[in-house]
């Protein structure tokens, strides 16, 4: 059997892995346009500031481990389309602008997706996007030949963030760039104010209802009139499923996403997808769909897809409850479950309670603020969000294990946590919620 | 209606407070053999180093603002029979030597345990136990008045660990003896020995199969004959149930503990119990029998108990996990589940895992290490636990939720951990322990 795998992060290099373990005979050939595979790429801002203080830290695997693995990688050589009907992908050498067909019997579509850019500084030499290795060795490059003491980052998601946070701390003025009024448009208005806070208290210029419409040199105007600086600019204005090149086959698509089953099959018995390209549903509101383009879901789903490669079903992907979590400077932001938007049309109660992440009486006690949105007939958990100093990604955890779990509010009251005035509240959050919400349905 | 509580700290003050808020017209009186009620005794240690740094932050309420809810306390009253036929307790002023009867219609029983000591050192003018607040600042006077260099602690349970930790933090030189070779029994032994560790790399001296049998002045003399200073010593032997008062009634009891039912109640329809002298059952092993002295099923049976005087049964105590966690100076060990001995007898296999808290690349990142016992038929885990420096309390959160909404090892590789390189990895411990434990079934 010969496996073939578009993409070499985290969705296909996992899958690739995990199925040479449980099948030591078959031949697994990985594609990927970029030079680097196989590497942290949530790791990736973090090097900026030296909190990960090697580049090599964030290396998984070297090209040399995967050969050893009889993984047989191929850099810089990009799948260009796919023809399902004779099983083959063409692919280009970028290196050398050939093209040549390869056959497949199995093939895993993992291409991830693209950093949107904005046409008015995408051509300039400073402006860069991060998503990849070579990104940041560019990124890297970039400030030290040009000792730039400035940066504009542009757009306020994650990586925006990230990225505003790691230079600030690497020591370079920050100016971050969002186009309307949300900061974190992930989370709720209220819980982005103390990012806005961060912000301030370190130093960030956030300019609001911001876009840049010229550039010139290293002048950038903005569409208030306003010019700023912009020696280094970082783009992380979201991305767009890097699917094109599937538009001639018969994979179906939807908005440029891969829908997937619970083998992570597309409607193609022989063609997987993983990664940030796929559409799949909430676990907790199955008819709802869902794009989470983060390493958790990778991983799980790439375990599934490799059982499934080696003839063994067992194991079915049934969803997601699209948690995520965001460390800003002091703050850590995070959320679980349906986004605001597919929130509308639900029938829920709002839940909120703010209190301290352990003893009140023990040093270094803070704030831990929840929300929690609560389905009026099934008592679920539709969503949680919150914000705090310390302890969030324990309650998000909790609160996702109890709605993986088909838990209620009602269930969470008698959350048995792991108490000692270090940790935690005789009465934690989770519980107080939980005593909230039953009083309020 | 009239309450009368025995006893005023988490149980029954907690009742008490909670029961009025529902109820702001019965007459609710509480009894207490010690001089203070409502105070954080989970936290007394951590005055010793001043963790903690004023004595004010231990307490809850005070005396006025009990007053002022309505709830009528008496501290150092005692009391030393019930009449479940006549519904009456008999109380003794500790202060006068007076006894009264008092009548109740609801009796709530929350006297707590007691901590056994030693005949050898127990009469000694420099011997204490730390249950109370007054017995805290019993041990503040008398190290601050005979300027006490050093201490000696009796036993390794998490109150003498505790207060090893916070003496030797204050400055004192420690000894801390255990009667035979196990550390803190509460959890496995080679999660013990990171806790040998942490005494031998902070100073503090361990003696095991060590037991007093002498004291003369502050000379003490061990039963391997070995003659220590003791200036001070703290017993930390572990606790009886103070439930002999009630010998003289018809509550049932079971070596001295209180079996309650789902609402808290004893055999007598009227008198209710909690706290850590009550008997109850682990949640997911319903058949086994336990008793928990933490604060947390405390506060919540309270809940319970005050929604039933309120006549809402909505609220059920389904038992317990019994999930406990301490932090020695560096490092925290906890568990959830059945204690080793509960163990004993049941069908399990064992899975481990020791992987880093958080993405590996990042500072700070630490080794965690988590052992769970699953049940062969039932797939469920019946005892997790583990040692760290970080992240112990998290896992232990999830496993217990995860167990207490009837989760098996199967649900573990699909919790959804909120993931971020600061905060965990895409294959979370607990996922891993989830694989792990699937290819071992």
């Amino acid at each position: 059997m010969k496996l073939v795998i578009i993409g070499g992060l985290s969705g296909g290099m996992t899958v690739a892995s995990q199925f040479r373990r449980l099948n030591t005979t078959s031949e697994i050939v990985v594609y990927d346009k970029n030079p680097y595979v196989s590497f942290a790429n949530c790791g990736l801002p973090y090097y900026l500031s030296r909190e990960v203080s090697e580049r090599s830290d964030l290396i998984a695997r070297t090209p040399e481990q995967l050969k050893n693995q009889g993984i047989d990688v191929h850099t810089e050589h990009e799948v260009i389309s796919v023809n399902d009907k004779e099983n083959y992908v063409t692919v280009k050498n970028l290196k050398t602008g050939d093209t040549f067909d390869d056959p497949y019997d199995k093939l895993i579509v993992s291409p991830g997706a693209q950093a949107n850019e904005i046409e008015a500084v995408k051509h300039a030499p400073q402006s860069f996007v991060l998503q990849h290795l070579h990104h940041l060795d560019l990124i890297e490059q970039y400030i030290t030949e040009n000792d730039v003491k400035h940066a504009v980052v542009i757009g306020t998601g994650f990586v925006g963030l990230e990225v505003s946070e790691q230079l600030r701390k690497r020591g370079l003025e920050v100016t971050i760039l969002q186009h309307n009024e949300r900061v974190y448009s992930t989370i709720e208005e209220e819980f982005s104010e103390p990012i806005k806070e961060e912000m301030d208290k370190n130093g960030i210029r956030l300019e609001l209802n911001s876009e840049p419409v010229k550039l010139d040199g290293t002048k950038l105007t903005l569409n208030n009139g306003e010019v700023i600086d912009a020696e280094l600019i970082i783009q992380a204005i979201g991305i767009t499923p890097r699917t094109d090149f599937l538009k001639s086959s018969n994979v179906v698509m939807n908005d440029g996403y891969i829908p997937v089953d619970e083998y992570g099959l597309t409607n193609i018995d022989n063609i997987y997808a993983i990664g940030d390209a796929i559409e799949t549903h909430y676990q907790h509101v199955p008819h709802k769909k869902v794009s989470v383009a983060l390493a958790w879901p990778a991983h799980r789903l790439a375990y599934i897809i490799a059982n499934h490669l080696a003839e063994n079903d067992q194991y079915k992907h049934d969803g997601l409850l699209s948690v995520s979590i965001l460390r800003y400077f002091d703050v850590a932001v995070g959320k679980m479950g349906l986004s605001l938007k597919d929130l509308e049309d639900e029938d829920y109660i709002i839940v909120e309670q703010t209190q301290n992440n352990k003893a009140g009486y023990m040093p270094g006690a803070k704030p831990l603020s929840l929300k929690i949105y609560v389905d009026k007939n099934t008592r679920k958990i539709l969503r949680a969000s919150g914000i705090g100093e310390k302890g969030l990604d324990k309650r998000l955890d909790i609160l996702s294990t109890l709605t993986r779990l088909g838990g209620t509010v009602d269930d969470l009251i008698n959350i048995e946590v792991a108490y000692a005035p270090p940790f935690s509240s005789p009465k934690d959050i989770v519980n107080m919620l939980g005593y909230k919400a039953i009083g309020k349905l």
